[in-house]
């Protein structure tokens, strides 16, 4: 019997081969199992069995952590939910507005099992919402500000493809550099949406349609593009495949303060990233590792990224760590 | 009776000042006394009572976390077990080979007492070895680099100092940007040591002395100097105080690393200090506030900042940070 933390995979989507794949990386883990909705046989890539969602309970005592890789507007509030009455559970739910909310489902499920359930892992919500912690306390008298991109936003690509006689589309957030600069110098600006990011969006289109009429619908897009400048490039299927085919991402987060009587102080958090569902994959296995401990330990409910110490997240012991990172 | 967090600072030097400006910026905090070595009086800017270490533990009910601003060299290998006995204590040890060590006697003190001993908090150690923990946690197949500048190094500036026919000087370490370029690009360098850094000296000679010998002898000084690329300037006493009276300082952590088949992920921290004391000195009282909370939960022992979870070092509330951070 492997004395390895026990990983189970709900959803195998992006996401859920990205976790698929860091488990490789992580050699105190090992994956046990795939869930699934679909009703249709697949064969995952590391050959592990795929097991009905609706079975899963069968599998209680043979996963240690779930990791949850639905989507956040429909799957996870309700696998979330059902899930963490069974198993231990990371998630990446995204939806910030509805997060409390989720938390609060989320804790109830998995007190009433036992379980730890971590939420709303990734780097934003995740990484970025802990830098902004760690820097608001560390400067309270500061201003935080969070730039995306370069990267492709799935939600905007989406919106794209939606428009009549559009094939498909790939949208890029890309955060204004002179912004970020005014900001590191201290300037403290007050920015619009505008200012501080434009879009650019590779488009292909049907023969038929007319470019023009795309083009605007796609510029004037309320909420989605309108608040934005916006770039519109017309290319071939074949391009499209070619050239935009990754999923990269990326920010920074940077909170400026004063101290004293008037040091000013940055901080600056920055992520560039080849493969964002890699990437938030990544940092949910560091967060299942924790989950795991916790569970250990016998603690219960549900956690958010601020409650978990850093320590947990490490496969290193606390000895090693003062020694080679201290 | 105020229920603001009590702290004491002991040392007043730089860092003890910026400690004592930092309460400022936190409602939560009041400072009770300053604590020193010192036989002669003075007077504190916030005009606090000075009291003599001797007396501390007269003091043990009055305090709720002593901050320790004493020198890593001498001060704090004693005064830290000692105090520790007495309070719950915060310090910025930052001696690395000694870490493990001065963790031990801390260790054994705070838990003698019950106290809580959050030790070696500050930018590095401290928030760049959290950066180090997080970003190795997330991306296990990586490799961490830090750079550190454009700041003052006191050690090297002193050493300097100690020179024959040199009156004051400060020495600035500078980070190599192409080296940064380098290995954010994704090359994964071997870096030598002069490759990395250079070092910028602005030293005031005696009228007397051979200009010539001094800069000699600080380009070949051993450890020190001898493995950079070292540049000398002469100046007066007065350009000195003018352009070169603050201890500006940062750095940065980048970690490049891969995830699945051969996808790049970047992960940077970076600092820009106005006022290094200054910053250090909040770090400080953000884990005052940390341990300040432990103790009040009736743990005990020596901490290191990877066993601290972010949450404690917030004034806010868990569901206030949940709504506005993550």
């Amino acid at each position: 019997m492997s004395n390895k933390i026990k990983i189970g995979i709900c959803g195998y989507g992006n996401l859920g081969r990205g976790v698929e794949a860091g488990i490789a990386h992580c050699p105190d883990m090992e994956l046990v199992a795939v869930f699934t909705r679909r009703t249709s046989a697949f064969q995952t890539k590391s050959k592990v069995p795929v097991v009905h969602i609706d079975n899963a309970n069968e599998w209680k005592s043979k996963v240690d952590v779930m990791v949850l890789c639905g989507g956040s507007a429909n799957d996870l509030p309700v696998q979330g939910p059902a899930l963490a009455k069974i198993f231990n559970t990371v998630d990446s739910f995204d939806t910030h507005a509805k997060i409390p909310e989720y938390f609060n489902a989320m804790d109830a499920s998995a007190k009433s099992s036992g379980n730890i359930s971590v939420i709303s892992i990734g780097w934003d919500p995740g990484l970025f919402s802990l830098m902004r912690l760690y820097m608001g306390a560390v400067i309270p008298s500061g201003k935080t500000f969070t730039f995306w991109g370069k990267g492709v936003s799935q939600g905007h690509s989406d919106a794209i493809r939606g428009i009549d006689g559009v094939v498909n589309a790939i949208q890029y957030t890309i955060p204004s550099d002179s912004a970020m600069s005014r900001i590191r110098s201290g300037e403290n600006p007050e920015l619009t949406t505008r200012e501080k990011h434009t879009r650019e969006c590779f488009v292909v289109a049907d023969n038929e349609a007319d470019k023009g009429r795309i083009e605007k619908e796609i510029k004037e897009m309320p909420h989605y593009f309108d608040e934005y400048d916006t770039t519109v490039h017309f290319i071939s299927e074949a391009e499209l495949k070619a050239n935009h085919g990754n999923l990269p991402h990326g920010g920074n987060v940077i909170h400026i303060g004063k101290t004293g009587d008037d040091n000013n102080q940055a901080i600056e958090f920055s992520l560039k990233l080849d493969s964002n569902p890699e990437f938030t994959s990544s940092v949910l296995l560091s967060y299942a590792r924790a989950a795991y401990r916790l569970a250990e330990k016998g603690e219960q409910g549900a956690r958010t990224i601020f409650e978990i110490a850093p320590i947990l997240l490490s496969a290193s012991s606390a000895s090693k760590l003062t020694k080679d990172l201290l």
